[in-house]
């Protein structure tokens, strides 16, 4: 079979799965988790071939960490799957119920979107996180993962795929592994069967994807995050947040790049930043290098998302200027504001057109684990749909259920007969 | 100012347009009813110059009368408006409410989605709902009408842009008219200012609007409807649903275009159709062609959207069968079973993977005044976001709001504390 009679397959498997019962879509993540704790010897055997390719290419150690599975790391997926079936199910949930007329009902529930298309890079706990939830909301998937976890995300689909079949006839072709490059551009011309694509990885493959599909794509490709100090500020407790939104794990899209000062704020905090995380390189505006000496920062700098102990600050005349240029610089993926005037809170989360906002505390909670979505499949910044840490939520859809007994629109539309849009 | 120019004035003015609170927006809808009454002299006369127009062009007298607007026409349109404003806010809705530990809570809340771009063709009347459902879900909007409306459209966005600024400053610059045909091409490439397209109008327009853009496109360009008959049916009632959803309004998406038989139902129902309809043409495949004279459906029927009185009739071997060529065949807008068997009415409405799925009623109900959303922008058949009939709803996005009191990541990123995720 080629690949797209592969991915027409999985697209008319995906009817079927939509009717799965919550029982057995459990009952897969259970399996899954059981037969992960099995073959801990065969999962580790071939996670080391591809651990023994990435030494001899000679990747960078960073990689190699993330690439490793460990028992207690395989423990820890085992577990993750255990917690998703333990979650509530995405499915079915009611979101409107309303009598129209005598005897014609309305229903809107939840169902699942569709054949879903993931590209990730790298870490194969990934794999395990994705199509687990996928499971969980009923729909089918296609994964395609970084040619240096080939061995391991193999045997992980392989495992998932069993435990599916096993429990029943409908999972079958629900789940799918691509492990050609080339099949990336070949998936994303389908657009007859594919419903959506979530691409986790560099702000590179993202914006490749994004550009050149007619799929919708669920994601983000820059994590420009701000942290605006107002004139009302604590001035440990922001010294402490920043320090975390910064310096916790600097190579994630919730770390933030740009630092915004109030100006009647600016003299009591800035002179302590470059001790406070001496390990990152500070950039400045004028105001800034009046205050400390560091490098100044260019327009570009505004833009631009490190990635690394890299951190842009600047001065800023009122609340309304932050808000605006957090608009115009940020990616709209998550800002915090650090007062203790509840008005300017407010304002500032009112205002700030981002998928998450916050008051006092660090970006680096904006994550699906974190907001108690059990897992994500990633942070979207885009508004059609999903934004934020999308879970299980973001990958069901609702459809409209109308029953009636004999209801013809003639005498509705013909004024004879009024709609009693009565809810539920 | 260029258009882009303008363009990004409303994307910024969309901003502050999301604080307004909802007393301003109703007030701007009731000031536009009461100023569409004030002026209906002014309105009638400047459609006079569109319908003079028409008439010299020799334009098609349905069209002409979708283009007329007469005194109850105008006074629909402000009931429609003053309806719109008594319906209860879209925004600001809490569809999450978590303590993620003590002392941080998230929020998540009903926001607009932004800058929306409508492009509709020939009915004025569309123009004020239109604006209407943007003015109520905060967002900013650019209409571009259709050029025979020219004069209608002018002076209808002028009163409701007047009544608009005349309640708050927040408005200006939120609803702009645009005119010509070239601006279609400009607006479709400001994907950094527009959040969402929705296209009303013939398919062409819409295909053409969804292949030239990376703005997100809402909306729907085939409207393939089917009924199907089980072979457990009530005879009279399903004669009349199939006459009501073909002949009630042929020229609209929710019309059906197909009709499914079971076998078992085909010498009962199908030799009473010619006489049930005898305005419609029947196209049937060979088992229909057996019980009635009619043409012969060629396999490309099975993918055509009339539009029109002609109905093309499969005889199907089974429910499978039935659910299968829907989804192979249907645009997954609105299909409907004709049973009187629940377990089968279940069936088919689960796999059936259309935005709205019916039992026993006209597929004609698939519509957002219908079903109680006061009006709609369109029917979306995607399932990112929106589909079905999409009223004010569909016309807002979430957003996160998480405070907190000095809340940093590591100390839970390192195991040292724990989230409690306590729904409140």
């Amino acid at each position: 079979m080629t690949l797209i009679e592969k991915t027409e397959q999985l697209k008319k498997s995906s009817y079927r799965l939509a009717a799965a019962g919550e029982d057995l879509r459990n009952r897969v993540l259970l399996d899954t988790a059981a037969s992960l704790r099995k073959n801990a010897d065969r999962i580790i055997t071939e996670n080391k071939k591809d651990l023994d390719a990435a030494e001899k290419a000679d990747l960078n150690q960073a990689l190699v960490k993330r690439l490793a599975i460990s028992e207690p790391k395989l423990e820890q997926m085992a577990l993750g799957l255990e917690s998703l079936a333990a979650l509530p199910d995405p499915l079915g949930r009611t979101t409107l119920h309303r009598e129209l007329d005598d005897g014609l009902v309305l229903n809107r529930r939840s169902v699942p979107i569709g054949l879903i298309g993931v590209i990730f890079e790298s870490r194969p706990d990934a794999l395990v996180q994705i199509a687990g939830l996928c499971v969980k909301s009923g729909n089918s998937v296609i994964l395609k993962g970084g040619s240096e976890a080939l061995n391991s995300n193999r045997i992980l689909s392989e495992i998932i795929i069993e435990a599916a079949e096993a429990v029943s006839d409908v999972f079958k072709d629900t789940i799918m592994l691509v492990e050609s490059r080339e099949d990336i551009g070949r998936l994303l011309e389908m657009d007859q069967y594919i419903d959506l694509m979530i691409p986790r990885g560099s702000n590179e493959l993202v914006r490749h994807i994004m550009d050149n599909t007619k799929i919708p794509v669920m994601g983000h490709s820059d994590g420009i995050c701000h942290m605006y100090v107002d004139e009302a500020f604590n001035l440990e407790q922001s010294l402490d947040l920043i320090r975390d939104a910064k310096c916790q794990y600097p190579a994630v899209c919730n770390a933030i790049e740009t630092l915004l000062v109030h100006e009647k704020a600016a003299d009591r905090i800035v002179p302590l930043l470059p001790g406070k995380m001496p390990e990152v390189i500070l950039l400045g505006d004028e105001g800034v290098r009046r205050l400390i000496d560091v490098e100044s920062a260019s327009e570009e700098d505004w833009d631009t998302e490190y990635n690394d102990y890299i951190l842009s600050v600047k001065i800023i005349g009122s609340l309304e200027e932050a808000v605006d240029f957090i608009n115009l610089h940020g990616s709209h993926h998550t800002d915090c504001i650090l007062t203790t005037d509840d008005k300017k809170a407010d304002y500032f989360m009112t205002n700030v057109d981002s998928s998450s906002v916050m008051r006092n505390c660090s970006t680096r909670f904006a994550d699906g684990f974190r907001y108690g979505f059990g897992a994500e499949v990633g942070i979207a910044t885009g508004k059609i749909h999903s934004r934020g840490p999308v879970g299980l939520e973001g990958l069901t859809i609702y459809k409209y259920f109308l029953s009636g007994d004999g209801h013809t629109v003639k005498p509705y539309a013909d004024g004879e007969k009024e709609f009693t849009h009565r809810d539920l």
